[in-house]
């Protein structure tokens, strides 16, 4: 079978499960003997490392705007030296969250303006994100959405020995945990060519088998 | 006397004066007893210091977007830490430069989107480019333009010791160097309540006297 390049993108709300179906396609990808790339944000560049230590360094002091700011410096290098070469290279790039998390987050969760997140992502990724994709656009072709209500992602992070270490957004409201859901939803329905929602609800082996068919169904083809 | 906030900023192409001339203001300033703020991008702050430094040390390795990215960023640091607390306290704040440069240069010049540009510029100073301004306003009251042509520059530079060390931006060419200046007279018509162009080919002290005349018009009438 001839290479491609291919970008996935995973997607979803706290405790839907995401890290433990990332781990798992990875494995299938392996199994596969597909040549893969997996990479998250910011990190993966050298100037990301430097950005990255300011994100985390002087997080206190950073506003939202200067965060996303830097967030999407650091994106960009991402793209142009780490997830682009890949995709020239025939791989299946693999990506734990990407810029649906910008406009879940800080757009539809926080507020910020979301025609300003699509401006300031078009220029972070350097394509329109409403075009027609070629094989190495930055623009994921597949992005998987494991949707969750708040409660149920809440229940399975208690039964989950993260509860210790509840970070900064996972101790941010209820309500604003259902905006974000509300965002992912409505990020699926304007970008429904690549969005792929799956009810994360169900069993860890469900879960992964829907996530294995529709790949095999849009990157076998 | 009653103090108030009040930003200004200079703008112009190579060798138009401006550095000249922003000494001679702040010395007439210093005269007036007026309390003011000097400072320029990026640096200010120690955010705005760390990300000067990739700015610096891997500017060969960061494509335009990304550069103007981390610039943005470091903008909003500048404009939340050091330009409106100096505005709220009442100070005369002066910018060697401000974001009518990136609209210029980046814009105008390398051809970046300028509906890009504005949107992350509105991101990073916290406000819209055209409402109306507060006293705290991070948009300036006045800016002022020292317009020039291209040859005009030139020759006042190669008269100066500066030519030794002719930077990226100054050894571009000169199509460059003028589309920067037709952007910098369009962007004075889009902002005239603003700007304030004075023809650089003139004397220091006729320039000078334009822009002292100016500033008392709008400042202390």
């Amino acid at each position: 079978m001839e290479k491609h390049g291919f970008l996935i993108s995973f997607e979803g709300g706290e405790g839907c499960g995401k890290s433990t179906q990332v781990k798992r396609f990875l494995q299938y990808l392996e199994e596969r003997e597909i040549d893969f790339l997996f990479t998250r944000e910011p990190g993966g560049t050298e100037v990301g490392e430097k950005i990255r230590d300011i994100l985390l360094h002087d997080k206190s002091d950073l506003s939202a705007n200067t965060e996303f700011l830097l967030f999407s410096a650091s994106r960009s290098k991402l793209v142009e030296d780490v997830i682009r070469p890949a995709l020239r290279e025939g791989k299946v790039v693999v990506l734990d969250r990407y810029f649906d998390s910008s406009f879940a987050y800080q757009g539809f969760g926080g507020g910020m303006n979301l025609a300003t997140i699509e401006k300031i992502t078009e220029l972070a990724i350097g394509e329109d994100l409403k075009t027609k994709k070629s094989p190495q656009s930055a623009v994921p072709k597949l992005t998987f959405l494991l949707d969750l209500s708040y409660d149920a992602g809440m229940k399975r992070k208690s039964a989950d020995e993260k509860l210790k270490n509840l970070d900064r957004i996972e101790s941010k409201e209820k309500t604003y945990h259902e905006r974000v859901r509300a965002g992912y939803l409505n990020l699926s329905k304007k970008f429904d060519d690549r969005f792929c929602v799956i009810d994360a609800s169900q069993s860890v082996d469900t879960v992964f088998e829907n996530i294995r068919r529709e790949f095999e169904k849009r990157y076998d083809g």
